[in-house]
Formats: structure tokens, C-alpha cells, sequence
């Protein structure tokens, strides 16, 4: 459906989208035809226009790409930053990467975007912003504030100027305000010190693990040999650890977030393809446990009243154990626990097992004594195998992240799956033969 | 065990503590005497003084203040923010709080680390900083300089000044570096729109939810007149998010976590305290599964080979369950679905599951065929089950988050042991009924 706008509306209209975020324009441009969104681009000024189509979805810019005429394009891209503008052909097919590249890109901008691009994804290059302002330590404040005045930078990223050696060599930063306050002085004099810095090539995760450890508003990147060469404002270490958590959540539950789009949108396909490998891994470990009750089934058999307890026990290790792991991912990740507390760890688990297990123990054996007219042999196979089940569990739970992460592995992968499949087997292994002994079966 | 320094050794600590970042510094703390921290405290710059006590750990603080002289406690009580006084007393018993307050705060600052005490504890005020440097959009840039330079605010908190209108609500914000650049100008000219703010009353979550959506690197705190009140840095957005995260994780999987203390110093007794309640609920939830089995005893005894698919179909539909759950967790919290989509999600996810269940039992099949004696009676029963019991907890798993947020239940609090005991429930109901239909037993 076309619609027609008069003069006022117009005016009105870009009164009120240029006082929009580039975020809610963005969201808002979603669900409008193509047509719609490039009068909005025309309304708008350059640079909310550039951040508002950093912000849509690879769908959308690229329709836009294809459907605006090449002047419009070009005016889009040049004003983009480096980052933006990687991140946008990070998402768009190859054929028209290339087209952007060759017709809009020119230059010097064309070098390092082509540098940027080389980075992997998940690399703190695929995500860190090329523009910043260094200096050398021994430049004095005055030059410094010329500098600033006459950079083209956006404000945003002239709060700090980076300060570095004759080498080019990273040494700390300085405080825009504090420059101001101490024209006098040279750079070295208003030195903030750096905590430590990250490389292009390092994993990004590692970004919001030094933004959450130092409170650091913008975090350095150099190369092998110290040199600035970038920088990641907080506002994305943020996005990361959200990703980040995002994909922990899903690695425990087995579900592989191939996308980002809405969850509505989505396909019920695309959303069963990404949850279903994990459960066939899960049923296919779950023969163990089938294996385990076929062995014993004589004894099932004979004392039939077992079965009751099968689901509660191994409940109670899966819960056991994955507390366990929950902590340990946690403080592993604050760097509290490492491998070589394996030891430690295990040994603080067997007695926290031992003590929540016989907590469990007594709430169980009155719980069966009210409700179950169950045997005294029965309630204390079920006693002693919930006690050791428990405790080995929190064992288990404790020690399998410790070692995936020794081994590089994401111990939020291992944590799910392994966990449970170890946990269940050992309780039923507990279970029937501590019930072939006390029950003389 | 004493130690003695010779001034050579003084000068060169000195020279090294006054070069570490604050946290490194505190953690270093940690594990020494008070006399060896207090060497240090002497020789640190007062700035780096206040900020890394403030980074130390609560006990550590504790016993700074009542074992410093009432000189030292003074000097770095003096030195701390604000918001780091704020955070400080409310980790002190309260007899130490009215000590620190009644001799070391005095004036105007009393009144506002009064003030800041007043908001709850994980509400946005209870962490805003109060530094913060604001104008009239009609001031000139040339008034603001002068403002900034004369300021004794640190330079971190003048990178961006806050713009008023004349009744002192909060407009927007100008970086300094902007102003710098356009001296002539009056701050309105200059202005970047804020894409909205936040109560000092509103739950700190929202401050990691605000700074994720829209990428700021300060959030503007106001009071309910929409007047300008407080900061919270983006820093501090990320430890809030961290936190969040934690506790999302801890919820899922019982854990009380009662203190941030280090996993390798709490005691197991503390430990296993917060583990126990949640174990017990799902001991006792697991009643239900007990009851169900006990109660088709007979048709177990009939067909013992039936209980070794037990551990299966309950761990699958667990599985399912909780993929789904996180998902619907996830795209709550970026406001992706809402209570509203209640329909179409159950809608989905009865489609997903299907799909899911269908290929969950072609493999299953096929597995059943490879191991196992059984009948084909059994093999279908297996089937049937495995394929409703999916669905069905994908269902569950997709609508209880939904029903959790709408009634203002954290929905991970109710994702764990709910999901499970529903899953577990009417995986065992179905299986009995499809078998005995089946097998006529």
C-alpha cells in the first residue's frame, strides 16, 4: 500500500526520526517496505542514518544495498565507521561484498578495512573501532588540545588520548578533561597506567573478562610487539558478554544458536535443526543407562518396589552435580579456581556431597517411612545409594569443568551431556548392587 | 613472621605498588597482615589508596577500619567516591557504619551518602555515582570550559557533560571534546538526544538492559521529575550484567548464593547450605514419579523390560523441556516475545516438538532394533511416548518462562525443578497408559 505525505507530515516526520535513537529507528524500519525506509534515509541526517543502518538486520541492509541507487549506497558506506562497516560485510553474500568494496571503499579506508576484514570472527580484530587519538608521551598538553580541536574523529572517541612510547609502544592513557586542566604539562606527567591490553588476535570473550575485571571504559588492542592498534569501548564489551552468556545458556542445554534473528520469525525447521543433535546424543548415551536395568533385570524383577526410586535418585545426582558445575564454571571464569585446584576442589566436594547427602538421607528415609510401606532393606538401599550418589556427583560436577577447561574445551559444553551421562550410570550402578547385597537378591 | 625493609627495598615497593592497577593491588591484599597493608597504604598515592581499598574484600575492610588509626581510616574514608563510600558501608556491621559516619562524613556529604543509603539494596541508586558535571542547554561552550577546568570532579567523570533545561530535567548530554571544538557555540547546539533514562528507585537490572540496547557508556539516573540525579558508569553496567548472569545460572540450578566470597576460602558448610533446599524440593517433588510407578507396579511386574526406558524417555523430555525454556528465557529478556505471544509460542513449540520427537524416535527406533530383544508391542509403546513426551515439554518448557515473567517470578527461579517435575510426571503417565494400552496388560 503506497501512502502519500504532504509537506507538514513530512516536516514533522523528520523532526521526530531525527530525534530517535538509532536503535528504536532501526527496530521501527523492520517492518516497513523498502520504499518507506529510503524517505526516512533521506530525512535523516548522515550520520544517524549511517548508525541506524549499522543497527538493522542483515536482511534488511542487504535489500537496502540492493534496492537503493548507487549514490545513496555510497553516501551510506562512507559514512560508516571502519567497525560498522566491517561488521556490515561480515553479513552480506560474498558477490556483494565484493561490489561495496570495489565501487565505494577507496583508498586508504580500503587497507584497513581489507586488514580488519582478515581478522577471525570472534577475534578481538573482527570487533575493535580503528579510530583514536595517541600522542607520545613527551608531547606537551597544548599540542595534544590542538590535536583534538582539529580532528575529524567523532567526540566519542577523543575522551581518552593514548599515550605512547617513541616506538609507537602502548603506555597508558590520559584523560581528555585532565589534559585541559594542565595545559602546561606533557603527556607522560597525566599518566594513567594500563592494567594490561589485549591483542587483535586474542579471543573477544577476553574483552569482557578485562572490562568486568578493571572497570575499564574503553580497552586498548595492540600487535605482537605493544603497538596500538585499536580499541573496544565498554559499550561493546558489553554485546560480548551477552553473547557470551547467551551462548553458555545454550551450550548447557544443548541448543546451537546458529542465528540471531527473532525467535517469531524463525522457521519451527531452522529452530528443531538446532536442538536436535544434542538430544539424539543424549538418547544415544542414554543406552548406558538402558544396559544397566536390562543387566540387573532379575533382581527388578524380584523386588519390583526398587523401580519407584529410580527417577528420585537419579534426580537428585543430575541436581547434585550440576550445582557442582555451575560453581566451578563460575569461579573459573573469575579466575578463583584453576586446574591445579583439581585436588582441592575435589576433595571441598566429597564433603559438601557427604553433608547435603545426608540431609537428603533423613528427609528421604521420613518421607518413605509416612508414605512407602516399603521394607527396611529397601529404605536403606535407597539411603546409602542417594548418599553416594550425591556425593559423587558434586565430584563429578566439580572436577569435569576443571579439566575441560585445561584441555581447551568450553566447560559449559562438557557440563550438560558428560555430567548427566556419568551421574545416572553410577547411581544405577550404586543402586543395584548396593540392592543385590542388602537385599540378598 | 616480622620482616624488615631497608629504604633501598621501600623506594622500589613504592615505586612498583604505585604502578598497579587498584584490583591486582587489593587481591594482593588479600592474603597478607595488616601491618604489611598498611606499609603499603602509606606508601600509595592517596587517589590509588581510596581506590583500591574500595576494590578489597569485606572482611579485609573491616578489619582495615578498626585496626588503622583513626588518621589513616580518616584520610581514606575522606578519599573515596561516593558511590565507593556507599558500597563500603553497606558491607559493615552497623556499628561501624554509624562510627565511620559520625566521624569521618561531615557536611554536605553526609546528607548525600544518607540519601544514597536510602535506596534499596540492587537498585539503580544504591549504585549511581553522584559526580557527575551538568549545565543549561543555554550556557555557552566558553562558560563550560572554564567549569571544567576549574572542576575537582576526576577527569573520567567530565568526559560528557549533562545538559538541563532551565527547570533542571535532563535534556541530553555534549562530550567535552565537542565543546572544545565549538567554543562558540551554546551547549543546545551541540546537544545528542538521550534514547531514555532510568529512576534511581528501578532495579539495577535495567541499567544492563538499557546500556546492552542502546550501547551507551554513561546512563543518566533522574528522579521521577525527570530531573538529573545521578550516573551509573557502563562499567558498572557490566558488573551488574555479570551479576545477573550468575544469579540466572545459580537459579536454574538451586544454588543459593549467598556471598560473593571466594569458592576455595567458604567453609563446606556453607556451601552445602546453599545447595540443600533446592535438593530437597526436587527429593521431594520426585514423590510424584514415585507415586506414578508405584501405582502401575503391576504392569512393571508383567513386563520388566518396560523400566530400562525409564532413565530415557525422562532425561529426553528433561531435555526438551529445558531448550525450550531457555530460549523463551532468552528473547524475554530482549524483549522479543512477550506474555502476549503466549499462543504463538505454545503453537511453535508444539510444532518444533513434533518434529523433534518425530526424528528423536526414528533414531531411537533404530537403536532399539540394533541392542535390543525387544517386542515391537514395547518398541511402539517407546516410540509413542518419546514423541508425546517431547512435544509436550517443549510446550511446557516454552510457556512456563511466559507465565513466570507475567506474574513477576524471576522465570529462571521457576525453570529448574518445575519444568522437571512436570516433565517427569507426564513422561511416566504417558508411558504406562500407551503401554498398557499396547501390551494389554
Amino acid at each position: 500500500m503506497k501512502r502519500n505525505y504532504d509537506i507538514d507530515e513530512i516536516n514533522s516526520l523528520q523532526s521526530e526520526i531525527n530525534h530517535m535513537d538509532p536503535v528504536d529507528l532501526a527496530e521501527s524500519f523492520d517492518e516497513m517496505s523498502v520504499k518507506e525506509i529510503m524517505l526516512r534515509f533521506k530525512l535523516l541526517d548522515k550520520d544517524l542514518a549511517a548508525d541506524t543502518f549499522a543497527e538493522m538486520d542483515r536482511d534488511k541492509k542487504r535489500e537496502i544495498i540492493e534496492r537503493f541507487s548507487d549514490e545513496d549506497v555510497e553516501e551510506l558506506i562512507t559514512e560508516l565507521d571502519e567497525d560498522e562497516l566491517v561488521d556490515t560485510l561480515q553479513e552480506l553474500p560474498a558477490n556483494m561484498v565484493r561490489r561495496v568494496m570495489d565501487e565505494f571503499v577507496v583508498g586508504d579506508r580500503r587497507r584497513v578495512i581489507n586488514r580488519l576484514l582478515g581478522y577471525p570472527k570472534d577475534s578481538v580484530g573482527s570487533i575493535m573501532t580503528v579510530e583514536f587519538l595517541s600522542a607520545k608521551a613527551t608531547s606537551t598538553c597544548e599540542d595534544v588540545l590542538k590535536r583534538v580541536i582539529s580532528s575529524d574523529l567523532d567526540a566519542d572517541k577523543l575522551e581518552q588520548i593514548w599515550v605512547t612510547d617513541k616506538s609507537l609502544v602502548l603506555l597508558g592513557y590520559v584523560y581528555l578533561a585532565d589534559i585541559l586542566r594542565s595545559p602546561d604539562s606533557v603527556l607522560e606527567d597525566l599518566l594513567e597506567p594500563l592494567p594490561g591490553s589485549i591483542e587483535a588476535t586474542d579471543d573477544q570473550e577476553i574483552v569482557a573478562k578485562i572490562a568486568y575485571r578493571y572497570d575499564l571504559s574503553e580497552i586498548p588492542v595492540t600487535d605482537s610487539e605493544g603497538r596500538l592498534i585499536g580499541i573496544v569501548p565498554v559499550e561493546d564489551a558489553i554485546d560480548v558478554m551477552r553473547e557470551e552468556y547467551e551462548e553458555d545458556l545454550s551450550n548447557i542445554h544443548g541448543i546451537q544458536e546458529s542465528s540471531d534473528d527473532s525467535y517469531l520469525d524463525r522457521s519451527i525447521f531452522a529452530i528443531a535443526k538446532d536442538r536436535t543433535t544434542w538430544l539424539i546424543i543424549c538418547l544415544i548415551t542414554a543406552t548406558m543407562t538402558g544396559f544397566i536395568i536390562q543387566r540387573y533385570e532379575s533382581l527388578l524383577a524380584a523386588s519390583v518396589a526398587l523401580t519407584a526410586y529410580i527417577p528420585m535418585l537419579m534426580d537428585s545426582g543430575g541436581n547434585a552435580g550440576s550445582q557442582a558445575s555451575t560453581t566451578a564454571i563460575r569461579f573459573l571464569y573469575t579466575g578463583d579456581i584453576t586446574f591445579a585446584d583439581t585436588l582441592n576442589v575435589i576433595w571441598k566436594e566429597a564433603r559438601v556431597g557427604l553433608m547435603t547427602g545426608f540431609v537428603l538421607v533423613v528427609v528421604n528415609f521420613i518421607r518413605m517411612t509416612i508414605l512407602g510401606p516399603e521394607t527396611l532393606a529397601i529404605k536403606l538401599t535407597v539411603s546409602l545409594t542417594l548418599l553416594i550418589t550425591v556425593t559423587l556427583s558434586k565430584v563429578i560436577g566439580g572436577m569435569l569443568p576443571l579439566i575441560a577447561d585445561k584441555i581447551n574445551v568450553d566447560p559449559t559444553v562438557m557440563a550438560g551431556p558428560i555430567i548427566t551421562t556419568l551421574v545416572d550410570t553410577f547411581a544405577l550402578l550404586v543402586y543395584f548392587e548396593v540392592a543385590s547385597h542388602l537385599l540378598n537378591l
